[in-house]
């Protein structure tokens, strides 16, 4: 009966119905994974990705954003989805460590330039397929997780199913094939992490899912009850779980308003650590510093305990690394996870200076540093709200800071400045023409 | 140490090395598979999914067997791997229940063609795709079948992964990274047995594996330890498992030996329930017979249980239907399992006729029947082995045979002689240009 309920949920929640607080957040959750899209667009494994598309000799059918190549859409959804999550700077909902936006977010842009339609409909598809994702996940949670399954692609394939198939207009019973379709290509391991391979999850996970609605809406016949049945979805890849989770209180709790923005382009876990060492860089000068203790969560040093990071994608799985730029420079952007940073001398005197405490009464969003000076003096400060979590949010304005830095390199200012309002005001379009042509622009402001 | 051993071993194992039994038994694989994909090639699935890629505009790189159209690499390999596990008569390896040929043969036909490999290089890749597919098979199984893993399709990503490595002549620790990718795309559930969504899992396999091994050959990073490792695959996806039996005696012992074909166009669960109804066929008539009683093993009610079953499709999951086919047709090919069959009433009326007992002491492929007769008579025989396992395998012109009886209606017999000719002596040809001619030759015979 979950799958049929939900399906059901999915099928009778009209855009109408979504209350103005959840189709804001999903604007900003939309807003957010578009900086991020575009500002990984040109990574090396990004280049791999469309390189591939020119070996198959894919269809120019849609846009790849923060770049002047067309494919077709569902190479389109692999690659943004991709790129999205490259600089691990996305959005998260920090109660299941899901990245909400990577899998969807794609298939609701492919598909609504290539149908072309309205940002509302856009944004209907994006917030159903953002909430049943993210009640999927609360239902396996943390089980699933510590098992070894990443969340963000294992439960993401059936948001873009969703999402895809609200805007294929998939029937009940259709809809229910593209669920079946889904779980079935559910995967992607924690092992890769560290990897381009970790990227590369979301991106198939909106791929599988978009693929998954394009064959149900042909008559492709699946199961009709792939989340409860015996060898479906949550009994096989989760070693417990609570399928109530994914109906309970549906349209009245939006598991979307819960989704954060990260302020650091690094895993949330390193975020409150991330905040103390800014305070530090904020009181403390470097020369002054002899060494610097975090106490921590359980899950940092699981995480993130690489000592010697070699690249900027590795420093992001290095709390010592971090914890060394977050002091020096008072950031961690994008900019400080480069492999020359990784390579500073400066950086990894620092890193030395770091010694982590990890402690099982330190919550998720919690860090507490102790400096010691040189000349004696002790520096404590403690992190109770990290910035970007739910107690402690990204306003409206950091978020268009962020995406700004993080586009304004690939298209320039103005064409920057007029996606985000479009982004922003989405559901007042007919379309995504604009949206779309300033993507094209790119190349007349890189000459 | 797992996946690095078994990628060495990959890498210096030439073609030469293999003994000419395996090479032979690799042959008949390629030739099985082909018939049974070019068998089920007009199916309205694959229609669906030929559909799919026009929506999609792929390029005509490569051949879908059977059919007329071209597409590209990736679309090729879901679909002729799909077709080919259509009707549940491909090969199987009765350890663990693995169809090995569904997910490799894609891959080394569709890359073949491509690069415009010899015959040898096809062969030579696809038997280490299936020797490492099945020894991965064997370290998790039976416990990740046991939970819900289509066997075929979760560990088939790996051996398509590496037959498309060795084609594609990675070096080591690309070939890591190949399965590191391959990996995390691990997927298939056996809810959906039964829906047209089984066979595709032989062709997401196929597509998932030579994505990774594509994408690993540009030099995408993951993981070099996905066999292994803590938040690997057998971690993951298997509650038990033995990863010493990836590499045993690698070149000693070769698995592909074990591959066996299918007699009949259903799960080979059933086939020793086929064999002894066949014997009644020709010891009674259907006037005679009173009842049917079937002594089977465990898994015969758990995979094959459907007591009405609706289409020709869910025939093949009903033991009852089956037995009643088997006893009056003699046979049960595919034209048993047609949607008309199954809606006959004489049959239906066989079908109550059949009774099965579950009995934990007979064999997977043991089964025994007893025939009730009107006249009082009762008819016992017990089969010891099914026409088709190790023991009693199919014979090499029954295999011919079974090749013409799926292929001919689609291409004629002349083209399907010459076909099953050049498959069998395939390491004899510089190029498999010919066996593609006469698949494209389909149309001038189809006037």
């Amino acid at each position: 009966m979950v799958t049929k309920t939900l399906v059901e949920n999915i099928l009778t929640t009209s855009y109408e119905q979504i209350p103005e607080e959840v189709k804001l957040h999903g604007k900003r959750s939309l807003l957010n994974w578009m900086g991020v899209a575009i500002g990984a667009s040109n990574h090396p494994s990004i280049d791999m990705l469309v390189e591939l598309t020119e070996d198959l000799k894919s269809a120019g059918q849609v846009t790849i954003f923060g770049r002047e190549e067309r494919v077709d859409l569902l190479m389109a959804t692999l690659i943004n989805g991709t790129s999205s999550h490259i600089f691990d700077y996305d959005d998260t909902h920090l109660d299941t460590i899901h990245h909400p936006s990577g899998p969807v977010a794609p298939v609701v842009f492919a598909l609504g330039e290539h149908l072309g339609l309205s940002g509302k409909e856009i944004l209907h598809a994006f917030i159903l397929g953002c909430e049943a994702e993210l009640r999927i996940s609360n239902a396996v949670y943390p089980s699933h997780y510590q098992l070894g399954w990443h969340i963000t692609s294992s439960t993401g394939v059936f948001g873009a199913a969703i999402a895809a198939g609200v805007l294929l207009k998939l029937d009940h019973e259709k809809m229910s094939w593209a669920l079946g379709l889904a779980g079935t290509q559910s995967s992607g391991l924690r092992e890769v992490f560290g990897t381009m391979t970790k990227p590369f999850h979301p991106g198939k996970a909106a791929q599988n899912g978009l693929l998954a609605a394009l064959l149900a809406k042909k008559g492709f016949t699946s199961s009709t009850m792939i989340l409860e049945a015996k060898r479906g979805f949550a009994n096989v890849l989760a070693p417990e779980h609570d399928l109530e989770k994914v109906n309970v209180n549906w349209g009245q709790d939006w598991e979307l308003l819960k989704n954060s923005f990260k302020p650091y382009a690094c895993g949330i876990v390193l975020h409150p650590s991330i905040d103390a060492c800014i305070y530090l860089h904020q009181h403390v000068s470097p020369d002054e510093l002899e060494s610097i203790e975090l106490r921590v969560n359980q899950y940092v040093l699981e995480l993130t305990g690489k000592e010697s990071p070699q690249t900027g994608l590795e420093g992001k799985f290095s709390v010592y690394f971090t914890a060394a730029i977050a002091f020096l420079d008072g950031h961690a952007g994008e900019k400080q996870y480069s492999d020359e940073k990784v390579k500073d001398r400066r950086i990894k005197e620092m890193q030395k200076k770091v010694s982590i405490i990890v402690d099982a009464e330190v919550k998720e969003d919690e860090a507490e540093v102790t400096a010691i000076l040189k000349d004696g003096r002790v520096i404590t400060h403690k992190v109770l709200h990290a910035k970007g979590s739910i107690a402690n949010p990204m306003l409206e304005k950091e978020l268009l800071t962020k995406f700004a830095s993080l586009v304004e390199d690939n298209m320039g200012k103005s064409n920057s400045d007029r996606t985000a309002q479009l982004l922003m005001n989405l559901d007042e379009y007919s379309s995504i023409d604009e949206l779309l042509s300033l993507n094209q622009n790119k190349k007349a402001f890189s000459k």
